[in-house]
């Protein structure tokens, strides 16, 4: 599957299928949103919500956050079968589990992207992954680091991924914590994808919240 | 809860709940057997087959093979609500989100078993969770390592675990191939939980296997 770049991943960040439901329906914008099952969803309903979301969307890009650590074609297998375009391997995971995922995914057209949280050296690993053929990365600042260190886990952080976006060949993609004033400066970096959780799903009015983020991607 | 040691951890290493239910009806031997369910199995199915597993059998001691590595309290308490007496978060994860998923645990009741998959230094990240206060720890080589490395996955492991054993002071589980003639000298070298999957799962007669796994383990 061809991807368009660039994209807002609206990561549904609930454990309930029929909020889920209800929030991938109010925050799809065609080519522009792609709508992420998250993995507490996934591992509360399964990965038959993927199917369900598939049946609801049947356009849209489904991102299945398995954050595989084994079982590498397996996983990948379960989130390709239930209608996935794009799954998630932990960059942590060992390369023998992060080659079985691009093979069980090569074989059903899924693109593999590689979640780089809690990794010390991300861009290094991100070369790593580069070097075995997934299709992204995404460095991710994990929702219990974020509550715990406050912003001071977003330190230095852009000039890392503008670094990172100049040297890696594939794209990248940044999650964690993003609000809408983050867009611009990451977007100026070269991130190709912005992964939005709670600023969205938390929000008020998630379409109208959704449609300033898609505004500030295309600027 | 209290857990009776040693004990047999059969992991249902398969993603259809039918196929899970009826391993779990033909292996369970009352305190000697813990059922895990597996990490596949649950992002297959969602937790929902913990609550079918617990009704089918009331009194067994089920583990959630979460594998959680971010929002620790949302899966811990996703798999406690469900009827989890255990549940696994990995060691690569943060120290934030294993202290998150302790927390939820506390509230629950449920035992949290950090799952050393990954680490290039497992005794060292074992005495790091142990002081943040978790209830086992699991020195665990994953599926795709097997397969890629063969026996050298396991070169040097007794001796390792030995160690371990002797200098931790919570339970110690092993898990990742184990065979019925490695079980002799993990329980020698002190490990509580003896985790086994396709050894029994696979086998032409699950229940028989258990057996004889269950009488290696009290020998």
């Amino acid at each position: 599957m061809k991807f368009n770049f660039p994209a807002l991943q609206v990561a549904l960040d609930v454990t309930d299928d029929r909020v889920a439901e209800d929030l991938a329906l109010k925050c799809w914008v065609d080519d522009h949103v792609w709508i992420e099952a998250g993995t507490p969803l996934i591992k509360s309903v399964g990965v038959g919500i993927i199917g369900r979301l598939r049946r609801l969307l049947p356009k849209a890009v489904i991102f299945a956050d398995m954050k595989c650590m084994d079982a590498g074609f397996v996983e990948a297998e379960l989130a390709s079968v239930s209608g996935a375009n794009l799954m998630s391997v932990l960059g942590v995971a060992n390369d023998a589990t992060i080659l079985e995922a691009i093979r069980a995914c090569r074989k059903y057209g899924t693109g593999v992207v590689v979640d780089l949280i809690s990794i010390s050296n991300p861009l290094q690993r991100a070369f790593e992954v580069q070097g075995l053929g997934v299709d992204m990365v995404c460095f991710h600042t994990g929702i219990d680091v974020q509550k715990s260190m406050g912003i001071s886990a977003y330190e230095g952080l852009i000039e890392y991924i503008s670094k990172a976006c100049k040297s890696l060949n594939i794209p990248v993609a940044v999650a964690g914590g993003i609000t809408l004033d983050k867009v611009r400066p990451l977007m100026d970096a070269g991130v190709k994808v912005i992964v939005v959780g709670s600023a969205i799903t938390k929000s008020s009015d998630p379409r109208e919240t959704t449609i300033r983020f898609v505004r500030e991607i295309l600027r």
